[in-house]
């Protein structure tokens, strides 16, 4: 059989991890897949050649559209990342009859719902295995390995900086100085917003939830919360209580609709999600059928997602010739079977809470916040006053709450935050048993 | 569409819930393969109609024979288990050119390489992801979800009552004790032999190398050690080492050829896999480009192995009209590009080793065996001596060595028990760091 041509938009991290693991393990692919796969043609403006593999055998031009525009190229794989010129370059790739693979998931949770309608017209595949929790075969795992299930929630460590960060916080070291470090060992960006406040993690979980429950993706209706406020004091009251914190994306089928939601979260420690260090991601899927599963592996890392890449890349080859509706639905469902559930708002969210406050050291002050919780017919699961701080006449009040909506815990906090004997506001982190 | 006829052969527990589930997600499983899957046909001689969901629709017969010579149906489900008839039964549903999917992990493991040279002379699919690790999609992640690596080795629990066995271990229970528990349970056979002496889990391990190397599945090859002489001493002294035990299917690529071996195993207790406690499976996966993968879920039980079982239909189904060359290989490799690798003798293979003996409660004893150890080229990592038990002037002496080949650790253990201060045999555990 003819080799398939593969056109390479970027050779950064990604790109040159596919570049490499296509040419060293070319053969093992190759029995694998049947025919040959080659890199026939790539576009980057700078790249260094140190190290990269087989570049000899590629045509390599600055000019990412006439890669696109190459009627060799049978599948273009968009390594370029962000939304423009990325979003043009995969729709002409699609409108020129060329399938599509990508890493990119802020395309995908921003522009894919487009992007799959093009796609579905043309008659051609876009594949994104590396876009979530990178070479983890999550997205197949979801769309086809659990087709049996209706999938009742999955919760994810989906961003390693986060979680490299949130490990180190358990040896006592503080948000900022473990930052820094991630970002001298080039684990987080020079501007780490997008890891740290979570919307990286909320371009996955908008995925993930579109593919578990057959819903048109929906990042803007993604509940964002990050792990910037989080205390080292707070990982390790957790942890006297036998929780880990965890920041992790949850989306969830209720009754009422579908939970989206990525915020710092205590996760019972003897949990094996809660024992995923460093910069691993796991995701943790519950079925109807099949009960938990988990997927752990590295989340990003060149050669890591370029596995995912290159996994979709062999996915399209064994199927090119197959009928288009004969290939696996882009979002797992079929595109005219989506269904149009509510996302939920946080408020109308229920999940048990960790609480923090800092309380004045006088008798009656537990009293006060006890009852202001039981009027709001919140149940307090466990409270530890802690020593005070600095002898300061001030002490730290941890609790654990049963289940309560969101809404009203917000009101909850707001009246003990005007308790004159609480000084500054309640840190809130919500907490999930995750249990199968 | 037309909707997919489906014919079950067998309705015990897998089967049961097969039909359940694919009555009770019709609507979800037809929303993602596009088509509606039903069980028309369903052959058992003795089953409990109760708690069945959907039979009214199944015509149901006692001759399994009659269900694959039937011209309705598309897809033949053989969950009988055992060798025959079922060999027969899927020979000539592949005869007669239906697809056929099986949990039957000996059927698989020994007749594999006869049932998929038939199916690919007719040019249909022979699925099998129900008779490795339950739920879990483990079949699928290697031979789709990591096509771009070249596997290094992959380690799994793989049999749940053996690793429930070993889990109530940790609580000081000795093993006779908790298989009867398991027994009552029902977690294990009347006749254990298949968990506990790791039959079962060389079938799965026999199938796993076959994918993961491209190599002839070679269950004969397989060595199989069970747990039935593990000791719940040897449960704690592992742990005091900062060791749990597993029984774990292991093979792994070395320049001499492919590990094929059962055996219980000490794994470091901070890994992810030693904490997989219960009937639970999890598989740990190492490729070169994508690092240690891990999957974990249920390995046994009616719905969890039922929703591999639908899993495969709806991956048939979605692939009906393909051509058969198009695709996912049954052996992940494509047929005429299977390796010839050779298989290790155990003799060949190298690891660490746990060893723990009995010994004279004198002087020079510990001298005595350090030196056969040295003599032989192994380095010890650990060595500790326990008190005596009942006063009796023998005490356990535990020691870790480094690695070493097989062949020298069995003249060294002979040795060892030749010797006067020691009395008895050496319990041997072998140990793998299982690092990425």
């Amino acid at each position: 059989m003819k080799p398939v041509k593969v056109g390479l938009l970027g050779l950064g991290t990604v790109g040159s991890g596919t570049l490499n693991v296509l040419t060293r393990n070319a053969e093992e692919i190759a029995r694998r897949a049947g025919r040959e796969i080659r890199i026939s043609h790539a576009a980057a403006k700078h790249y260094d050649p140190t190290g990269l593999l087989g570049l000899d055998q590629v045509e390599v031009c600055d000019d990412a559209f006439a890669v696109v525009e190459n009627p060799e190229v049978d599948i273009v794989v968009e390594l370029i990342g962000g939304y423009s010129p990325a979003r043009e370059l995969v729709l002409k790739a699609i409108e020129n009859g060329k399938h599509v693979v990508t890493a990119n998931k802020a395309l995908i949770a921003i522009h894919g719902n487009e992007i799959f309608a093009a796609a579905r017209e043309k008659g051609v595949t876009v594949a994104f295995e590396a876009a979530v929790a990178g070479g983890i075969p999550i997205i197949k795992a979801l769309r086809e390995g659990l087709s049996a299930n209706r999938i009742e929630w999955v919760a994810g460590i989906i961003n390693g900086t986060g979680n490299f960060i949130l490990t180190e916080m358990l040896a006592g070291r503080d948000f900022d100085d473990v930052l820094a470090e991630a970002q001298a060992l080039g684990y987080a960006e020079a501007d780490p917003t997008f890891d740290v406040e979570g919307i990286d993690a909320a371009h996955k979980l908008t995925i993930i939830a579109s593919i578990a429950f057959g819903i048109p993706l929906q990042f803007d209706r993604t509940y964002t919360e990050g792990i910037s406020k989080i205390e080292s004091q707070d990982v390790s009251y957790a942890g006297e209580l036998g929780y880990r914190i965890k920041h992790l994306g949850i989306t969830k089928r209720t009754d009422a609709g579908i939970e989206l939601r990525v915020h710092p979260t205590l996760i019972p420690e003897r949990r094996l999600i809660a024992n995923v260090d460093g910069v691993m991601n796991a995701v943790l899927v519950k079925g109807d059928a099949v009960g938990p599963t988990l997927y752990y592996g590295a989340g990003a890392g060149s050669e890591p997602t370029a596995s995912a890449v290159v996994a979709d890349i062999v996915d399209i080859a064994r199927a090119l010739t197959c009928d288009p509706e004969n290939r696996v639905p882009h979002l797992a469902f079929q595109p005219d079977e989506m269904a149009d559930l509510p996302i939920l708002d946080m408020e109308q969210v229920e999940t048990a809470y960790y609480l923090r406050m800092q309380v004045e050291d006088q008798p009656g002050v537990m009293a006060r916040i006890a009852t202001v919780l039981a009027d709001a017919g919140i149940s307090i699961e466990a409270i530890k006053q802690k020593e005070p701080e600095q002898g300061e006449g001030r002490l730290p009040l941890v609790m654990l709450t049963h289940r309560v909506l969101e809404k009203q815990m917000n009101s909850a906090i707001a009246e003990i935050e005007a308790l004159a004997s609480v000084n500054g506001q309640v840190t809130r982190i919500r907490v999930e048993p995750l249990a199968g």
